[in-house]
């Protein structure tokens, strides 16, 4: 677990870099992706013109999309911004928000990971549909997902096939490359009650993703980090609404010491 | 008022159901519609591509329509789910926002109430003008909506020109399928000074009418559920920030005892 | 300084008379702009489609145009408005949101200007932007902006050149109508740090120029309005979701002896 040991440096770096992060994304999370980009400080930048999506990208250091609401500009955009990504080996992030849910989704992320992505993520079920499409085209109905699915056997199949770290959410989080898996017990189950938890977890990945190269390591420093926030958030429950208020809170005022301290993880 | 003892059940079946719920609706408020349906314990879910708005319409348990940010694209999409949704008997919940205050919102309001809706939720003025509308094409002028309108017959008559459930929400809010009509007494003035309240309430609406077949007990229930969750979120105002925060906190932790304590109905 | 005797009284203007405020804006901070402008009794309606444009500018009491997020359709639609405002004397007001970021912001923000606005708000870098392309096509290079630039003297070419207020937020927050220059020290950093607070301040300002003819003290006291409640705000500061709250809350309580006492303002 040396480079483990590496973690605790990303939040630093992160604030030493203020990266910029070109945001692709759904217009119901953004303003809450935007904000928790800034509270660990990074610069997020949301553009989806066909017209500024390669000038943006080209001054970023990391491109975020997000498939949470499409439409055909927008998908453009990504096909072009990504495009120009790979290229300069500007790190590309995938959230495959309702990957399963529609053929639209599904193609959507098929053709955005084959084009190259450095990490996607997505709940169990997005990450079932995605792991399930590498063998057959039919995918997976949500509905057949159950506790018993082996979500980190189907997660190291998806990191394989795309050659790229999976990040699985859901109980636990599973973080992959297919070949070493860390598993973080961190979070609370009410984190799935405000939408765009998973939208900014994949922010904090693009921003440590910014700053880190090993992947596996960003990804996982960035999940431990969202898993944290959340469950500290969630002392002194009083609802949904300053929950969600507290995860701003706690993801802005977090340090090392306090990250070191609550981490559960383990590795595979 | 036999059907108002079964009006505290359906808190509970909808979270025993969880329903999907397939909004199309705009980019203002729709963070706060998303977790104000996830907070009572359904699935929202914002899609809005013409690729993908029958699929996803087919899965889901209601067909959330809101006019308040309309665009060529997404009216083409509302009139697609719409019929299916029409053809397959899922209900449909219109908010109309902002009718009366352009031709196109007009237009597309009595287009949406024509290809037949079950629920359709206004402010005062919204209602007005839709049952103004019914005797006239020339509408209301907001201007000259005062006091003294019969809030109660123009709510009527909207019901009953386009059979559905007419809600019309200010001072009094009035729930009727134009033969039987409650008027909720809950709620408070400045939950007006919050965007989105009204969407909020529609999206509550939609989740009740997803579990609950009696479509004027669904949207009494709901519109009971908002007021008294603003009114309990504005003991001890703190200003409209902590306010809005306070929303999701009742909507959240609201209890069937606490709702029969505090609902304030009356039937005519 | 006599018109600063008047400043305070635009507070009470705008709640006597509720203007209701034309929003063609992005969709990260489109809630928190609306928010801001319902806090201080300020009716805001956003509606970017080509069909409804010219009946809502027509009934409106400012525009407020913000290139936050760009599309063609809502430049055809900010054209269509800005054009209709002008022939009305509606006033118009600009949020340059990342001008000098990409070409399409750049060639935007000098086309919006060009047609004539009444008010400019930027950032530091985007007013140098502006200003470099007073004299030449080039554009500054952000990252060659630093503490020495003379942003005062920029901030006058922008109001210069377009006959316009212009509006630099940073440090300290620079008014100008080229002639006379006010200076707002009140406000704090951590603003920063929330997306959209700057979208907001030129929300307030559209609120004030809706009621207060003199746009350089409606400016000014939007200005003003904004930094006292973010320093407000961030007392007891407990993170930035807090934060963000308590700002909110203080735009919505904080009255004219508040204000008053609060305001740090010095005339050039």
């Amino acid at each position: 677990m040396n480079s483990l040991n590496e973690i605790n440096k990303i939040m630093q770096k992160i604030k030493n870099v203020n990266p910029l992060v070109h945001c692709l994304t759904n217009y119901v999370t953004v303003n809450d992706v935007a904000n928790s980009l800034l509270s660990i400080g990074t610069s997020p930048i949301m553009a989806d013109s066909i017209d500024e999506v390669e000038e943006i990208v080209s001054i970023s250091k990391a491109l975020y999309i997000n498939i949470g609401t499409l439409n055909s500009p927008v998908l453009k955009s990504m096909e072009v911004a990504q495009n120009l990504a790979v290229s300069k080996n500007i790190p590309v992030i995938l959230d495959a928000v309702g990957a399963g849910a529609s053929s639209l989704r599904n193609k959507s992320t098929i053709s955005i990971l084959e084009r190259s992505v450095d990490i996607v993520h997505g709940n169990y079920s997005e990450i079932a549909y995605i792991a399930s499409s590498v063998s057959n085209t039919k995918g997976v109905d949500a509905s057949s997902l159950d506790e018993s699915l082996d979500i980190i056997s189907m997660a190291k199949k998806v990191a394989k096939k795309y050659n790229c770290i999976c990040v699985a959410t859901g109980e636990k989080d599973i973080i992959t490359d297919s070949e070493t898996t860390y598993v973080v017990k961190n979070g609370c189950r009410e984190m799935g009650n405000i939408t765009g938890t998973g939208c900014m977890l994949t922010g904090l990945i693009a921003a440590s993703a910014a700053v880190e190269e090993d992947f596996l390591l960003a990804s996982t420093y960035a999940t431990a980090l969202m898993a944290i926030s959340g469950e500290r958030a969630f002392e002194n429950y009083r609802g949904l609404g300053s929950f969600h208020v507290n995860i701003f809170n706690e993801l802005s005022t977090i340090d090392e010491y306090i990250f070191e301290g609550a981490i559960k993880i383990e590795k595979l």
